[in-house]
């Protein structure tokens, strides 16, 4: 029976997890309870697991500590549904679904009602490293694992179209670009210029979505031209050097409708050049998360000169997941991927490597069955 | 003949002006060629001047140098029409005007012809301390003088039941409150509640207009609460001491749509606070024109998970002005002013006096006859 895989639910879910900042790149094999079943609750089966800067931000402890010492990261998920409770009624068993960054929120405030359950200010938890306030304060634990728990609300249905390695990066880095874009350009960008600033995972999806939704035009930033043949090929007319050409701004200036920042640093970043790259009514869309240290430095006059909008998000709406998992499918796109199997060496492998953002342009973990017994 | 006044262009323009930064607080009467005259351009007899806080970060240096040394300020300018050239269409002789901070503009460009001229990006003049590439360099002179001469266009007509010294301050601190109000809140604010921060000149105007156009609340922002009649009797429904009361950000999270910066400094200042008082979609617009050495702060991380807008804004077009001097007078509305006699000691005294903010809540600079025998 080479090909039939367990579904019954483990008492201990097992994952690749880190214990502290120090040992971010050495994350170990453990086995941790799961997550408390609440009837809107499924349980996954995972499959694969894309890597997200973020999740590299996190074990390093960037952003702050970590919650627990058995850290597993991980919230570009897809698996399939081996549990389900009482009040599901979006999935069944057996369904392929993909989860993102966002595990859990309120479901009742205005936020959550209208699809903005992303801002929900109350009952919200991310994927990992999250005390989950609606489950006793359970810290919690992401996809580089055998399992996963969550409400299932925050599972989207992955076409059967799309293979399921492209599916798992689009929920954390393609949302959090998408979710920008249409909010801030609407869904026919033919009047758009819109530039992406980083080229890495978030910014190689950027450029796609972008070009899929018909701006007028796409241009790449980067530190280098090392990227340019790359980014033309994800659908850039240019790219942008800023590292090399010190007067890009001047040659570019109020130019752009849209600047999204997808960079991982900001250290020594100029963001005046940025702005000055902006339409009047341009908008800055920062999604740049960087380590809480990195400040965005800005001068009010330059602010009320430009008349420009600095502007944050933060992931996306479930709606929107779902629609960019639709637009990936009917268009035939895929996010460009490297696979890497999961196991402590290859977790270590990809920690390594996004710290540094070597990858072309976004890791998927993969073969689960082997790692886990699956 | 008491009340007949000279309507002849003189050879030289009178006015108080400032030779350096040292000397910001001591304006000496002097006299100084008029900008060569332009077919678009009318010279006026000055009636009344408000005094703008940029007129003083102007003298202080703060924003840069003064380009002459005899450099005249102010930009809340009414006056009459003496003089008109040969391609002026929207005044006549005889006519009362008022001029605020901008001066010219290309008149051509796509801002300029969407009534976006205030962010036109050649041929832009300031009203004082600015070379005009129009005039071959002329660097312009302001309104505690005499006489004033500029492009047609940027002189709004005062309608005739409004009170010239209404009108005055209208056109540079009503206007740069008013036209990101209606902008970013829309000429109806019924379902917006916005902020004023800072009640000064420019914030005390802000009130009133907000209210005007129906905001659901207007809520004042002071640093103490010394300023708390005067708010609610300008229109404000409650004042926010912000450092008497460090927990007002948190009893006001998530509840501004619009928060409008008019305060004149914006050292020391917690910017997240503001920021966190913001709905999902909020805008926080910045007005304030602090030093250039005061930068504004930014967490990248809350800046995208408050889902918030940063957004600058610069006085307001001409279209705008004459909206808002038709606001003031249909709804019998009135700046609270403080009339000075123009003079050196009257100029001397309003310097010392806006520098910290102490006055009720614009200066206008009035008796401009008997100063100038005009
Ligand atoms: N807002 C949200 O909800 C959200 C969601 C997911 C991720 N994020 C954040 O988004 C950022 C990008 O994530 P990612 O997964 O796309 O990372 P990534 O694949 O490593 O890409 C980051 C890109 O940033 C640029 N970069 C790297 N180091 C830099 C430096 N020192 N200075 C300036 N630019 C630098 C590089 O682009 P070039 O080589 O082209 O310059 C790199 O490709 C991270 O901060 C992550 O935490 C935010
Ligand atoms: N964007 C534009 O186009 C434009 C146009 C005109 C003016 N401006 C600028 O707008 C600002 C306000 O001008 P204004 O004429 O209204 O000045 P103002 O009458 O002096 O009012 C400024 C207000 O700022 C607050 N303030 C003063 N010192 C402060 C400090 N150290 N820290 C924090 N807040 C302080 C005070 O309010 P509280 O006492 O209530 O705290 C004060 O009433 C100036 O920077 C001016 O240059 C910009
Ligand atoms: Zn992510
Ligand atoms: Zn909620
Ligand atoms: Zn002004
Ligand atoms: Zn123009």
């Amino acid at each position: 029976m080479s090909k039939s895989t367990s579904t019954t639910v483990p008492a201990k879910f097992s994952g690749f997890a880190v214990d502290k900042p120090e040992n971010w790149n050495k994350a170990k094999l453990v086995q941790y309870d799961p997550k408390p079943f609440k009837p809107y609750d499924i349980t996954i089966k995972v499959i694969c697991c894309g890597v997200c800067g973020s999740d590299c931000h996190t074990v390093l402890g960037s952003w702050g500590p970590l919650n627990r010492d058995d850290l597993v990261v991980g919230h570009e998920i897809v698996g399939e549904v081996i549990e389900i409770g009482s009040e599901v009624t979006n999935h069944k068993l057996g369904d392929i679904v993909a989860v993102g960054a966002q595990s859990d929120s309120c479901g009742e405030c205005e936020l959550c009602e209208n699809n903005n359950e992303q801002y929900c200010r109350d009952g919200i938890a991310a994927t990992y490293n999250f005390p989950n306030k609606r489950c006793g304060g359970y810290v919690t634990q992401g996809g580089y694992a055998s399992h996963l728990r969550v409400n299932s609300y925050f599972a989207a249905s992955v076409p059967k179209n799309l293979d399921v390695h492209y599916a798992a990066p689009l929920l954390c880095g393609g949302l959090t670009v998408y979710s920008p874009i249409v909010r801030h350009g609407g869904y026919d960008l033919k009047d758009k210029r819109i530039g992406i600033v980083g080229i890495g995972g978030l910014g190689s999806m950027a450029i796609q979505i972008a070009n899929a939704l018909g701006a007028k035009e796409v241009v790449a930033f980067s530190r280098t031209s090392d990227k340019k043949e790359d980014a033309l090929k994800l659908g850039a007319s240019r790219i942008i050097a800023t590292k090399e050409d010190p007067d890009w701004s001047k040659s570019n200036a109020a130019t752009f409708d849209i600047i999204l920042n997808c960079a991982s640093f900001g250290k020594g970043v100029n963001f005046d050049s940025f702005f000055g790259a902006l339409k009047l009514g341009g908008k800055y869309v920062n999604v740049s998360a960087p380590p809480s240290d990195e400040l965005i430095s800005l001068s009010p006059r330059n602010l009320i000169f430009g008349g420009f909008s600095i502007v944050g998000s933060v992931i996306g709406s479930m709606k929107e997941a779902n629609e960019l998992l639709k637009l990936y499918a009917d268009n035939n796109l895929a996010p460009w991927i490297e696979k890497v199997p999961i196991s402590e060496e290859g977790v270590h492998t990809v920690m390594n490597r996004i710290n540094v953002s070597d990858v072309k342009y976004r890791f998927v973990l993969t073969d689960y069955d082997k790692a886990f017994n699956n």
